[in-house]
Order: C-alpha cells, then sequence, then structure tokens
C-alpha cells in the first residue's frame, strides 16, 4: 500500500463539509478502490468557529487558500471556494503550478480560465478535475473525456439549470405564472435572492462552454454563447407548447453546423416524446449525439452538497488511482480554437406566438409576409378568447396567433417578424422560441 | 510519444468490424486524447474471405485466437468471439496470463468467470476492461467502477434487454400480443430465431450479475439470481397496468435488504411517472441509487456494432492513457461473497390478476383470504366483460379481477393465493406481477 495521499478542501460550505464528511464515511470502501488511504489533513474557510457538522479539530486551519495551496504539504488541493476570480483562481493556479493535483467544482472558473489552468497543469504534470462543475452529481465530464473518447460527437444539449427547470416545470403542472415559480423557488431555497444569474442562461452558459470544449476539442470560449433567459416564457406559451406536443425547457445546447460550432443557451421547444422533454423539477439531463454510440442521455440531480460532493471524491479518486486524463479530453496544446457559428444563420423550426388585432385581412397579411421571407407554416393555432371575454372587449382587441414553422433560418424569421411589425397588425412584440430538432 | 499500442482483435462480426473502422476513422483524435498512437496489428475469425466492409490485408491473421492471445506480440487483446467458455475464455485467460491487457464485450464470460479473471489480471498487472458487455453504449461499468467511488450504492436497476422492452413497447402502444410481438421482433432482426435467452431473462441476468457485484463489492453470483420472463405478460396485464398507472418493463434489479442482497430479473410494474417507465423500444437504462448521489440514470443504445464499438473502444483507450482500475471496483481478493437474499422475503407492492367465477361471494372469499394473509389492498378492480360478450358467456363464466396490494412479502403472497386458489373461485392459475418502488 502506498502512502496515505494527502488532501486540502478549500471552502468549508454545504458541498466541503460533504466531501469531509463522506471521505471519513467512507474510507474503507475508497481505500479498497483506490489501494490508497486518503486524508483531509488541512482545510481553508473564513470562519473557524462555525458548526458544520465535521470534527475539524485535526486539521491543519489556513485562512487563505492561496497560502494553503502554496505552502501546505498536499497531493491534492480541493478548491470550493467558488467565484471566476479571487482567491479561487490564485489558489488553484498556485497548486498546479507546484505540482499539486486539484479537483474543484466551481464552473465560472473553469469555463474562464480552462484552457489555461490545462496548460498550467500539464506543463506541472498535475490532474485537474472539475466532475461536479458541470451537473452536479452527474459523471458527464468523465464520460465526455474517457466513455466517448472513440466518437466524433455532432451535438451536445441539456437541462444544465436546476432552479430553471423547477420553474418551468411548475409553470406547466400548476399553470401559474413566471413570477410566482420564482417566488415559491425562492422561498424554497431552489433559487438565489439575485436569481439573475439562473434565470437568465448564465449559469448555464457557464457547463455549456466546458461542454462545447470536450465535445470538439475546442478551446473553452463562455463568451461567444447565444444567451435568452426565461424570464419572457409565459403560461399561454406554455399552455400552448402543451396542445402542440412540446414542452418548453431552458436548454444549452452546443452543435456543430457547416459554419462553425452553435453554442446557445435559450428556452427550447422539445417534443414531448424526447427524453429531455421528460426531466422535471430540479434534475438536470445532459445527451450526447455521437457518431459511434447514437444517442445517451445522463439524468441526475445537478445541484445539492452530498450530490456534488460524490462528483468531487469521485474525481479524487481518479488522482488516487493514477488516471490521469488531459484536462479537456486532449492536451490544452492541441485544441483548436473555437470557431463561432453566427446565431442568424441558425437552422430550425420556430413556435411564433402573435397577439393580432382582429381585423379583416390581419391573418392573411401575416401568412404572405412569412411567404414572402420563405417560411413555411407546419401549423398555424387561432386562439379565440372564450365569447363571454370577447363581448367584454373592443371588436378589434388583439387575439393570440401561434404559428409552428418548418426548418429555417433565424435571420429569415427575425426579417419576416420585422415586417409583420411594420403592417401594424400585430399589438405588441412577437414572442419567439427555437424549437430543438430531437428525436 | 510513446511507442504505438498494438491491438488483435479475436471476432470479425458486426462488433468486430465496427471496433476496426472507428479506430482507423478516429486514429487522430484518439492519439490526441491518449498521447498514443493505437494499431490494429493482429485478427483471428474463421472466415478469411467474407466481405466485412474493412481492409485486413495489413492485419497478421490467425485462425484459431488462443494462439493469438498466446502468442502474437500485442499490448491489447479485445475478445469479442462470445459464449461464456471454449475459444473466449480460453483466449481471454492466455493473454491476461502473460500479461496482455483484455478488453472484452461478453457479459457472458464476465458473468461466469469474471471474479477468476480478474485474480488473472491483477497477477499479471494487466487491465481486464468490458464496459460493452453491460448495456451496450452506455458506460455504466465505468460509472460504477469510477464515478461512484465515493457512494454506498443501496440498488441498481435497469432495462437491460432491447429485445423484451422492444416487445413490451409494442405490446403496449399496438394491443397485439406476445407472440405476435416476437415474432415481429424475429423478422426485423430485433430477436434471435431463439429468443430464449432473452425473453426468459438469462441475457438481463447477465448483466445483473456484474452490475451487482460492482454495486456491493461481492463476488460475481449469476446462479443465484431470479429469473422470471416476460412471456406470461398478456396485453390484459398491460392495459390494467396503464390505468392504474403503470408500465410493465423487464427489469434487472439487485438491492441490499437486511437479510442479503437481492437480485431478481422480472417483469416489474413501474410507475408512469418514473424515469425508467418511460425507456422505449430497444433502448437500454440503468439506474443506480447511492447514498451521496442519490439516484442517476444512465439511457442508450443496449446493443447494436457502433454502440458497442464505442463501448470497446473507450476500455482501449483507458488502457492506452494507463488508467488501470480495478476489474471489479476493487482488488478481486477484497471482494466479499455474495449473501443471497431469500427470494421469499422479498418485500413490495403486488399486481395480482384473478380469473374469477362470477358467483355470489366469490369475490368476499377472495378479500378474506387476502386479510387472513395480512395483505391489505390498494385498490381492486373488477372488469366485466361487456354485456354484449357476456350474454354469450354462461352465468357463471370467469371476469377478471385485478388486486394491488400494499407492501408484503413473497411468501405472504404465495400462500394467500395458494388458498385463493383451493377455494374453487378461481377459473386458472393467478398472474402475480410485482411493483417496484421508485421515485
Amino acid at each position: 500500500m502506498a502512502d496515505a495521499l494527502k488532501i486540502g478542501v478549500a471552502g468549508l460550505g454545504t458541498v466541503g463539509a460533504s466531501v469531509v464528511q463522506l471521505l471519513e464515511k467512507h474510507a474503507g470502501q475508497i481505500e479498497r478502490r483506490t489501494g490508497r488511504s486518503l486524508t483531509v489533513t488541512a482545510v481553508s474557510a473564513r470562519n473557524r468557529t462555525r458548526d458544520r457538522g465535521i470534527d475539524t479539530s485535526g486539521f491543519t486551519w489556513f485562512d487563505d487558500p492561496v497560502t494553503m495551496a502554496k505552502e501546505a504539504e498536499l497531493d491534492i488541493f480541493v478548491e470550493l471556494i467558488g467565484g471566476e476570480d479571487g482567491p479561487a483562481e490564485q489558489s488553484v493556479r498556485a497548486a498546479l503550478s507546484r505540482g499539486v493535483h486539484v479537483v474543484t467544482a466551481n464552473k465560472a472558473l473553469i469555463a474562464k480560465y480552462g484552457v489555461d489552468l490545462a496548460r498550467v497543469a500539464e506543463e506541472n504534470n498535475a490532474c485537474l478535475n472539475y466532475e461536479a462543475a458541470v451537473a452536479g452529481g452527474i459523471p458527464i465530464v468523465k464520460t465526455m473525456r474517457e466513455s466517448l473518447a472513440g466518437n466524433e460527437v455532432s451535438r451536445v444539449y441539456g437541462i444544465l439549470n436546476g432552479t430553471c427547470n423547477y420553474i418551468l416545470t411548475r409553470m406547466e403542472a400548476e399553470g401559474i405564472s413566471f413570477e410566482d415559480c420564482l417566488a415559491d423557488a425562492q422561498r424554497l431555497g431552489y433559487a438565489e435572492a439575485d436569481p439573475t444569474f439562473d434565470i437568465e442562461g448564465n449559469d448555464t452558459a457557464h457547463k455549456l462552454a466546458i461542454l462545447t470544449s470536450l465535445a470538439f476539442g475546442t478551446e473553452i470560449d463562455a463568451d461567444s454563447i447565444f444567451m435568452e433567459g426565461i424570464t419572457s416564457i409565459t403560461t399561454a406559451d406554455i399552455q400552448a407548447a402543451d396542445e402542440l406536443g412540446f414542452r418548453i425547457k431552458l436548454l444549452g445546447v452546443a452543435q456543430r453546423t457547416d459554419t462553425g460550432i452553435e453554442q446557445r443557451v435559450h428556452p427550447t421547444m422539445v417534443p414531448k416524446s424526447s427524453a429531455i422533454a421528460r426531466i422535471d423539477g430540479v434534475l438536470n439531463a445532459v445527451a450526447v449525439d455521437g457518431d459511434y454510440v447514437g444517442e445517451i442521455v445522463l439524468v441526475g440531480p445537478g445541484a445539492g452538497g452530498n450530490a456534488t460532493a460524490s462528483s468531487v471524491v469521485a474525481d479524487i479518486t481518479d488522482i488516487a488511482r493514477g488516471d490521469q486524463t488531459p484536462v479537456l479530453g486532449m492536451p490544452a496544446t492541441d485544441l483548436v480554437p473555437y470557431e463561432r457559428a453566427r446565431m442568424r444563420l441558425h437552422e430550425g423550426g420556430y413556435y411564433i406566438r402573435l397577439s393580432v388585432y382582429d381585423r379583416p385581412g390581419a391573418f392573411g397579411e401575416i401568412a404572405r409576409c412569412m411567404g414572402d421571407a420563405g417560411i413555411s407554416l407546419e401549423s398555424i393555432v387561432q386562439k379565440r378568447a372564450a365569447a363571454e371575454d370577447r363581448d367584454r372587449d373592443s371588436a378589434d382587441a388583439p387575439q393570440p396567433v401561434i404559428l409552428i414553422t418548418y426548418e429555417t433560418t433565424e435571420i429569415a424569421i427575425k426579417e419576416a417578424l420585422d415586417v409583420v411589425m411594420s403592417k401594424g397588425v400585430v399589438a405588441e412584440q412577437p414572442q419567439m422560441i427555437r424549437i430543438e430538432k430531437l428525436k
């Protein structure tokens, strides 16, 4: 049996405490599986006295994680501080620079500095593992780095943010508004006090940026991600989707096209029959299309202290077994620059909800605008308000009209909708939701 | 860059040809990912002249795979011959004995000789990888050996046989009989000419035996698996399940209980809302309940040349990267004997379909028998035949009665049904299908 592996844990929040607890609770099993005993020897956190449900008395305590990364006698530095800059970035860089392996759950850090840190890791023969950074307890990083090594990936997509999925699931199940769902999610601890980062898609984008690199062997480029959040989704959209055989999910999608690689985060119409449509609540799911494997889908908890700790410990055990996988699937020097596919060239079907003045000819005008732009319509649903409601309205009160288009381009849709707007037949900015082609 | 890895492929059927093709097609990517170039140098198959869509002229050809395993200059021996004994077993043993790494897709071999071969592998410092042996393209072996290393697993279960799932899916979707579905599956190539091995559950049992060992650190014991096939499932059962909120799936389940570990393969009622209920057609799915991760579910193609080749090549790339994981998750010498939980102590809910003579008191008699055995009923559905059908029948023609029980034991159910049978109120052997408790 080799010497015990010395582990330093920086950040003792929910995940950190859970990691320390897991390593202790399952020490015997982990030793049998790795052939090494693993010992937490050092920790770093701000508050020394907080009750975390773990005994920290045996650990060397560092107030500054960067000092711990630089000075503690460690084999593995576990970064659970969070944040894309500051002590997280400095401590990870410091550990890797002196050849100490790093395990992190920090998606923002990897999304921003992943390629750079991969170079540092590889120059110093250190591992940089980050399974917990994407989809929590789901082993998608390992699956893409290792299990799909023989595949050319054409697309990776997923539900990567539990908060958004929880909100959309409840909006559908209970017919309540986005605002009410968000308030409830905040009350139940599924959404932050400032939920912007989740509901506008940034969190999904960070994870997608990492998946894109793993899928296509490209440098990470989170800044190029097209991003639309879920704040504009109404119960009317969700109900119309249901009637048309779709559900609405916030997806992150990375896809190879003729003009480059698309990276996009947006509310998406997915066929009810698809696996991804059936992921409810705070669960995450990631699907990968590979040329040999076909499609595989991984489903599981995307967050939570214990599920995240499961992935952090998996990364630690890989290092303990001596498994050294290139950080982004291949050496950082072999990654090619990310080539962005322009969003206006995106091809797909579209859902469009218009608020149309109930005037003679209005409907024909819209159909003509779409036809002129070369857009074919798969279905048109005119949703008249109930008679008693209409009696109360003026004669030309706007009525919702839903269009589902056949495959076309983003630019064609945008231009057609601009023309429709200019005709004065619709009462407000149209709602447009992309349809993802799925099996 | 290290020397090229020399690979020998024994068995050039659909999977073997696909592996050879994949390694050639994606050679550049695989070299970047592993840091090694991989070359097939030797092959073994019976027929030298068959057109397999690959160029075999550059390979050293062996008529006998055992000779290849013993004599060829190889780093990795890939066994795709099949069969639990004979040349498959002999060649794998021969390769491992001289320290040549082995990759196999052979579930029967691992289910029967896995522990023994693991010892040989570990004594000779060789890898024995078998991702493709369980659920084809789904990376469940790696997930259990590596990603869940920090979890104590309480249950693993899955749809592990595409043929059965295809038949059950079509029976439900189209209301056609088992026999007609089977005939169709055979015509379409989804079922063998002799389908016994699939529909009686043996194939599922082989895969389950491996998953059990990986989940619980126990020696493989395929002979102890309780096994019931799908041949007795009728459209009446599927329809009743549907009305009661269930679907019927052939599951393999391994579960830790107070009295040992259950290993069982049987048709199972699963709630429609569960992830596993929604796996249709030839797809496979495996779910694992771990104490830290919660439940994760992996879905994908369980068979097919290309999907299987994806897993075989993943195993090869692991070896090329130098990742050496204990064959069954921990050294074979650390595995504990499998301790079988008796099936009669199995606890769960049950679906029971009785054919009851339409006589006064018959129904009360049945309820009394169940009550006497301490079995509580969650629901009772008496399905009267339509009036026009009944007119044609005699007054006391048997009518179907469906019972759903609360949690009870297998022995209580069996004894209660024996008593019911002895009362002469039912016309034929009752149908009994276990209900699996799922989220």
